[in-house]
């Protein structure tokens, strides 16, 4: 989670590449050495970010009145950069907003593609403030070589689960760059631009000699949403509201069951079987081979993806806390763990289904609107 | 004179840089070594242009029914790309269009900035066909570092300039890339970037490591005025619809009497009194130094500028090819040559700023609205 100020260094180097002998971490790489797992500690040192700690957690309970959401009582959102100055001007009344956004590149998404909403959507029930989303189809169809008309197909198909997600349209707007691109939002992408040398986004991208200038070029679109100015019809005259961005590194490991396997992700278009398959044929268990075996020595958490996604998707703390306990003093077996999850997932699924049911082509049209959100701080 | 067919790659070298030994011409910089001429057969061989030679002249006079304006007669206009192709199509019924433009980086033009425009307003009186004018305000707050307010009012004062010049409204659509970016056009951004890597930007435009990515990203923006999908209020379903480009290599060249000295141009704000100081003091005369060895040796044309002037903008051929006569065999002295050019500019810059005068921002907003326009074609 990291907040940037209207500085427009700040923004480009949001997401700085950190590469070293041990893990790559960059806008379109997450990877450990040989399988390994990522060093978060090390990401938040190289990125110069913070962590965000239980005091965090609990002033964000605080000011706004309400349990805090389990992505960051549990650690999945680990980090921030300046949260506590934006909680020192919202505990003065002064207001913040939010921005995320998508690459459409693909027609459904998984489950780890849904995490940073679900954040997002908890931050904006939460602290009441407006939220900008932006959908980059330029992005994909610079870098995975879609047709123009593909990706603009795919970021409206992608706005609809986006919007299941549950988003309040009196303070939500939706925008895709091929349509929004342009005025105040390309005047600031120039104010970017001119800021930005070639040998930096080098540093920073890693772009070669051989990639487009589309690519090269392209930075400054995705820095300019964290500035209100690029939206004059929500924050006009607004122009030091400050700007929180909740941002993943690896959605892509949240979404599948076997980090090695892709056809292991749960997309939020599985049916119940296809998700009970997945979960019981790639979440690698923590328990042991034999049942005597298992009621003698317990299971390894550590390891076990059934409890590791029990960890993001089971809100109640008391029955993780129980199932932790009991799966790890050998009480409970594997399969009662994954049958569990199943159950979770399932519904979490056929929830985001009828949702995006419910989502009409006039809904993303609203959503997407160019228009004052005059309620959007209420 | 440049025509780009439909092709990314076609509109991206058409301001490609010449560099040798002897002359420089790029977007930026026109030389020639040792204050030397530029060698205009050299340059047409390197931008593999075809000369505008007399039958072409002969034909858009059969084709227009009217003669041919004085910059193609008298070689200013001097070279071509496929512009025969066009007027094969144009033969058979099929219209174009013209794009030609301006960077908006100063408050005041000088005659060299209006020879484009002024013969662009011809192509399109002769032809009858629609024109679309990009101001890159955008280009020069990037490449001079003006300020993106500045700019923008840099654009308006030009464009009122440029509708001085006497374009048909009803044919005219004048945009600004701050306002005018955006959909359809940042699609065909997109498109072109797509097309164009670093390596090949940097052997066109000499971009460096250092240059920022704004200016590095920066040709699409100029290339994609050339596709008629980029403007779908005025040629929506025409995608086939050929471009006329005229450009010039060296407006600086002829809006000054001293090529050396940019105090010499003559600006469009000039008074009489200025117009008469700056030709009498800086245009280099061919003419000898005393009456008797003019009178015997006569002037030698090649290098007298009052005489280079007249060719531009004296439009009686009669009375061009009568002082010329008279001069080049000495029966006319340099006074007199530089009283008929004081005469000839003076008038051309006061109906100018008649014209401008006349202009309002209403008219300014009536051009630049983003309109279809019904007529173009008729």
């Amino acid at each position: 989670m990291a907040e940037e100020q209207s500085k427009a260094n700040a923004a480009a180097t949001a997401t700085a590449s950190v590469g070293n002998e041990d893990q790559v971490v960059n806008p379109w790489e997450v990877s450990a050495k040989e399988g390994g797992k990522i060093d978060y500690d090390k990401l938040i040192e190289k990125f110069g970010c913070q962590r965000l700690d239980q005091s965090l957690v609990s002033r964000v309970e605080r000011l706004t009145s309400r349990p805090a959401h389990v992505f960051i009582r549990r650690g999945v959102f680990f980090a921030h950069r300046d949260f506590n100055e934006i909680l020192d001007v919202y505990e003065k009344g002064e207001k913040f907003y939010l921005y995320t956004g998508r690459g459409p590149s693909s027609e459904a998404l998984h489950l780890g593609h849904l995490v940073p909403f679900m954040f997002t959507k908890y931050l904006q029930d939460a602290f009441k403030v407006p939220l900008v989303i932006q959908l980059t189809d330029d992005e994909k169809c610079m870098w995975k070589n879609l047709s123009i008309e593909e990706s603009r197909r795919l970021a409206r198909e992608n706005a609809k689960d986006i919007i299941a997600c549950g988003f309040d349209i009196t303070r939500t707007f939706i925008f895709a760059d091929f349509d929004y691109v342009g005025g105040a939002f390309y005047q600031n992408m120039v104010r970017v631009a001119k800021c930005v040398t070639f040998n930096k986004v080098v540093g920073i991208f890693g772009f070669t000699h051989e990639d487009h200038i589309g690519k090269i070029g392209f930075p400054p679109v995705q820095a300019v949403p964290s500035f209100p100015s690029s939206f004059p019809h929500l924050f006009s005259g607004n122009d030091n509201l400050r700007c929180l961005i909740p941002c993943a590194i690896d959605q892509g490991e949240s979404g599948k069951m076997s980090a090695s396997d892709p056809n292991s992700a749960i997309y939020v278009t599985d049916t119940p079987k296809d998700i009970k398959n997945k979960v019981n044929r790639y979440a690698f268990s923590g328990g042991k081979d034999t049942i005597e075996q298992h009621r003698k020595y317990g299971a390894n958490l550590e390891v076990d993806i059934p409890v590791k996604y029990l960890g993001f998707f089971l809100e109640d703390d008391d029955e993780l806390e129980h199932i932790k306990k009991e799966y790890g003093d050998g009480r409970m077996l594997t399969g009662e763990v994954k049958k569990r999850l199943i159950e979770v997932l399932s519904e979490l699924v056929s929830r985001h289904q009828k949702a995006r049911q419910a989502v009409t082509d006039e809904m993303v049209d609203a959503f997407m609107a160019v228009r004052p959100l005059p309620y959007m701080f209420c």
